[in-house]
């Protein structure tokens, strides 16, 4: 990479790491996690506890589908970064949000993604706290979410040993499917549709699991379960076998596209907002006595993610999915 | 206000409060201050201590002059809310940035953006510890600051009484003067320029303050130092006698605009990220004693603000300045 390279030519990940090695973290102590290094940044606070805090940037262009109301932009924009604090075990302390809204807009679309974000705030048992609002010429919404967490129940992007069985929470490629049937108007239900439109993040799950301390790393599977199998295969050394048969995919995915294309969508289609974790195999009857999951597949200790298919063939899952620098990969 | 009126219709403060409105905030405890009440929110995480946090979004159209340089730029982000953790009397925790980048951007300008972040961070001793970066029409920065502070040695906005003493630290006008230089190609001194292009966060001299226990109520003068007074005056309910002669301008602004434009500048441009606070009579010295500031007036307990000017006569000082929804009103 060059100076005069075009951020347009740059990978998200390459381009992310790059900025990242920029920052000089390590002279601050109270730095547990710093840029770049799992869903939220973390401070030591207090013998006891830490602090995680995300932020993220949507705008209307890329984010928020023509579909969605202005109070489910207003839920999407908390439900992206309250899903980062679950995918920490940790409990949400508040929420941000500065608002770029254009000119036009009517003060009751304002006050409905006002009022998305604060229902999507009280679902997680927090509360909008602060923000900022600027006239822009695109609607963007920056939300910023806080959550504490006991240090002995922190969960982070590694600590994934071979062995240990990969779970995810609720259901894998439903809001790709839900996306591609807005794009070619196709009849679904309702409840499908809102899987992309009013995710759920994820917040009473992850504190669960986490008490549990059956869970070994976590992270959100927003980007889709392969790229967050990736991410998890790159902070760790390590790989996944993940079956085919044992994917959780919504029966009305699999009618609307087929077996095939739904399987497409669920590994490589973001916007679920699941957590996807790893447990010792010991522990696993006690991560699922707190939330529904599904075991997906297994830790290896080669870097290589493949799948036992419904021939039982092993095949590649490859590295894609989506990226936020402006569009869905491959849909 | 109808459902129906254009943003854009409508006063900055107004819309704010009309929106905060909206958020739930009394059902969590830990909440000391929420939206709309602060210069930062504040979040009760222990006995002792509580963390202030603050989102600002800037871009390029209204809030980079063409002047500045991407390091500035990056700086500027940082500064504008490491100021606000100033203004609480609060140790800067961390700062998280969402970057929005145009497709046409160089890697090396985004590189210099986060230098200039990075550097920022480092002089208010703290660092960059997360963020988000995505692809925007326009040059679209958030910023997020994190600050602690002890319970006892927080600083509000309220808490101001009738008889204490008008405080600000550094200049008040250079910023908006420097801004003018531009505007018109006037030839200024890099030191001018530097107080618009790179403003200097009162971190260290807001925790000072802050340990003095000697200041009843602060907040920076980002919005100018009128429109500061009003907002001290709305949250306190109480006014301000203003001494022209008292008010710290810089000489070189004075000889470039003339006294009376220096006057206009000094009380309704923003841009300088000053802190503005009042301080028991008797307890001055020991604000003094900890950094530089000037004694600008007193509180006053009627809700009306004016000045003593150079003729000794008493007018008024009015409610303008710089507001956010795109545009300085008066330069």
């Amino acid at each position: 990479m060059d100076r005069s390279d075009l951020i347009s030519d740059i990978a998200e990940r390459k381009l992310v790491s790059r900025l990242c090695g920029i920052f000089s973290q390590d002279e601050c102590g109270s730095i547990m996690a710093g840029a770049g290094k799992d869903d939220c940044a973390v401070l030591d606070i207090s013998d006891e506890d830490c602090m995680v805090i995300t932020t993220d940037m949507l705008h209307l262009k890329t984010d928020f589908p023509a579909a969605m109301t202005p109070w489910q932009i207003g839920w999407m924009s908390a439900a992206v970064n309250l899903s980062d604090v679950a995918s920490m075990g940790a409990k949400p302390m508040g929420f941000l949000s500065a608002l770029g809204v254009t000119k036009d807009m009517q003060l009751g679309d304002a006050e409905d993604i006002s009022r998305g974000m604060d229902a999507c705030a009280k679902f997680c048992d927090t509360s909008v706290i602060g923000g900022d609002i600027d006239l822009h010429d695109e609607l963007t919404i920056t939300g910023t979410a806080l959550g504490m967490v006991k240090k002995e129940h922190l969960l982070r992007r590694t600590g994934a040993k071979p062995g240990d069985l990969v779970c995810v929470t609720g259901n894998a490629g439903s809001a790709g499917a839900a996306l591609l049937a807005i794009q070619h108007d196709l009849d679904v239900s309702d409840e499908l549709l809102n899987t992309l439109l009013e995710p759920v993040p994820r917040t009473d799950e992850g504190q669960k699991l986490a008490k549990t301390g059956a869970v070994t790393s976590m992270m959100d599977t927003s980007d889709g379960l392969a790229m967050s199998l990736y991410d998890l295969m790159d902070s760790n050394g390590i790989g996944f076998r993940i079956y085919e048969g044992q994917l959780p995919i919504d029966d009305e995915v699999c009618s609307l596209v087929g077996e095939d294309d739904a399987l497409e969508l669920a590994l490589y289609t973001g916007g679920d907002f699941e957590l996807l974790f790893t447990v010792s195999p010991s522990m696993v009857e006690a991560a699922k006595s707190v939330c529904y999951l599904n075991v997906v597949g297994e830790v290896t200790d080669d870097t290589l993610i493949t799948m036992i298919n419904r021939e039982d063939a092993e095949v590649s899952i490859y590295r894609k999915g989506y990226v936020h620098l402006g569009r869905f990969d491959n849909i």
